[in-house]
């Protein structure tokens, strides 16, 4: 009636999930281990330690969350926000309105800055709209992947800094992709997650959060009712199972009991994190790097063209944009069913007309690169597209040959 | 700097997380699928049709919210309650206060009918105390792990519905283990988790409800302002990762992109859920009730008492009375440092004062039954309490020979 699953091979080139590193899936079948058994607690002590590297941060506080990435987002968001709160969201792709989504459930009084999709903000525009709105909270994101642009934030986040303003940032798609420097940028509570450049299959939410932050979690802690009936807190946090101020004790020597953590995940995250670090941050950057200038000379080579700046497309995503007369749609299901390869259409007004090949962790890999390089172009050729032909594999061999 | 995880091999005697079936930890290591590859598609329509069977349920919706068990009970209770709705809690042990912490924050009013934890209601006081407060919910726990006892539910869930009232039930500690029938009992909502009786590591809660519930779902529906800036609800649900008017729309044809389904645990959920139902319903719950029977007659004749009533208590867990003298944490840390078994202490007022032998899933064995005991009998000896030497693994192998 039901069969084992069957999972075919697939060369995974989208802006996730993408492959996960073997050693984490190796890792993931390894069995259970109580959730306060020694071991286990150490397994969670060094993930704790390790999510702080890619962020580039020294925070006390650094965990995951049981959830997809956006878990941690409205986890980071509903710590912060009380019912009336004021939340500035600049806007240069899909993913911002997530964010607020996520705060108007919240209840803030939100302001959207919005802009075109194509680049990101101006720092200044930001910092004059700051000023303007003057919220309580500025929530962005780093790394849009829907478009494939990056925002700067270094004066955004020291500028909020210097206004006891909560910059509340989404790393989701720049984490263990792009050097990140949490601290540095002044950014108080940022997100990722695992599906993307950490190589381990989606499910966890990684955050990360400095001492202002604690200072509010510590002030609206409330310890579950079936635990103590004592600490009770009028200004607690609306949800339960996102509980920041539950979670960071869940995660420290106080152990409260609040879920019961994701085994394996953790396992997998541990692993994940463990072969980054061990390739060396450094490396893992460039190597991002080094792909992202593949795909981007290949595309060209073979004449396409992109959306958005180039020059602050994050190294991740590339946007591209579909040729007249091609449905994009048809040549993704036969570089899928063909080729075996993967690729990201675009959501709201990108949709149908830009597809994104992704560049992430064990996904970025000069083997993958110019494996979609040819599948694009051999189904491009096979729907009759106008593109130059074997251009692009010898485009991105040149890059990896310099 | 940080090594391999090292992964020591247990006997988990807790009630949860158990050891996982390995034919669904192999399946976890499968490599990724895309979210809306058709072969991962496939898998999570046969995951939603698998996940009816134990709750004994033909609903149309059923399927996994990506985060531990409570997840999927804040997604229920947040379904249904708009501020000021009317709860009732009926409390016969820990996690009926859980229920209570999601539906406080979730601002309903709450009447809590509290008894000692020693056994479940008669279900005629619950009816009683429904008829007097006159809720829009009852939300109770089918067995409640902290304590043992299990709750007859048949006659709560009919009154319920022939008074329009929504009953929500958690069934956490009994899915797969014990027969369940959501549909006969009058259960709108039920929810269980993977990290118990379905022998897959803890990160995902399974979801089932009725046409009743998801007309106030659709009457609530919301769509995220990142994929429709149209579909908006004054009367959304509070929050967006466990809304449940989304989440069903993303396990359904419609397939909204809310987030990126956690694709390893989904293999291992439909392992884990194929390999229950390859072995028959009835053969798991004779096989759990079996093993039961032999914990029962082992610990009876060591000589040690039990917490609560025997004739209501849960077959997936057995409280055990720590004898006079002995401290429970030290005898259960040499069971698991020399032994590798692991049993659980209790909480709240039991703490302390009882152990808990799970009986849960694939560590439903009985091997592990053997093991269990005689880890204990050994630990008991060693610190010098008085028992029955020798009596306790010979008592459950002549249950196992009848």
């Amino acid at each position: 009636m039901f069969s084992e699953i069957s999972v075919p091979s697939r060369t995974i080139m989208t802006p996730g999930p993408v492959e996960a590193h073997p050693v984490a899936l190796r890792a993931m079948s390894a069995s259970i281990l109580g959730q306060f058994d020694p071991a286990f607690l150490q397994i969670m002590d060094e993930v704790k330690e390790m999510i702080k590297i890619p962020f580039g941060t020294k925070n006390k506080q650094a965990f995951a969350v049981d959830g997809t990435s956006r878990s941690g987002l409205e986890a980071a968001l509903i710590a912060l926000i009380e019912p009336g709160d004021k939340v500035l969201i600049p806007v240069y792709g899909r993913f911002a309105y997530l964010l607020g989504e996520i705060c108007e459930r919240a209840q803030a009084e939100i302001h959207y800055l919005e802009k075109e999709w194509d680049a990101p903000f101006e720092q200044e525009t930001v910092i004059e709209e700051i000023k303007k709105f003057q919220p309580k909270i500025v929530a962005m994101v780093h790394g849009e992947t829907a478009n494939g642009q990056m925002q700067a934030m270094k004066k955004i986040g020291q500028h909020c800094q210097a206004n006891d303003i909560f910059f509340v940032v989404d790393m989701v798609a720049t984490y263990g992709g792009v050097p990140l420097e949490v601290d540095a940028w002044g950014v108080d509570i940022a997100i990722a997650g695992t599906q993307k450049c950490v190589s381990v299959p989606s499910g966890l939410s990684l955050i990360t959060y400095n001492d202002r932050v604690e200072k509010v979690l510590t002030s609206r802690y409330q310890k579950e009712l079936g635990l103590s009936k004592d600490i009770r807190n009028a200004n607690h946090i609306s949800s339960n199972y996102l509980d920041l101020s539950q979670l960071q004790r869940y995660w420290s020597e106080e152990r409260i009991n609040h879920h019961t953590e994701a085994t394996s995940m953790i396992y997998g995250l541990h692993e994940g994190l463990r072969m980054m670090i061990k390739e060396g941050m450094d490396n893992v950057y460039a190597r991002h790097a080094q792909n992202d200038q593949a795909i981007v000379a290949g595309i060209k080579a073979m004449g396409l063209g992109f959306y958005g700046d180039l020059s602050t497309k994050m190294p991740t995503v590339t946007p591209i944009m579909i040729p007249d007369g091609i449905d994009g749609e048809q040549v993704r299901a036969l570089m899928l069913d063909e080729f075996g390869v993967e690729i990201a259409s675009s959501f709201g007004a990108l949709q149908g007309k830009v597809w994104r090949i992704g560049n992430m962790g064990y996904s970025s890999r000069k083997s993958n690169v110019l494996h979609v390089l040819s599948a694009l172009e051999g189904a491009l050729n096979y729907y009759g597209a106008q593109i130059n032909k074997g251009e692009a594999v010898k485009a991105a061999l040149n890059i990896y040959k310099k």
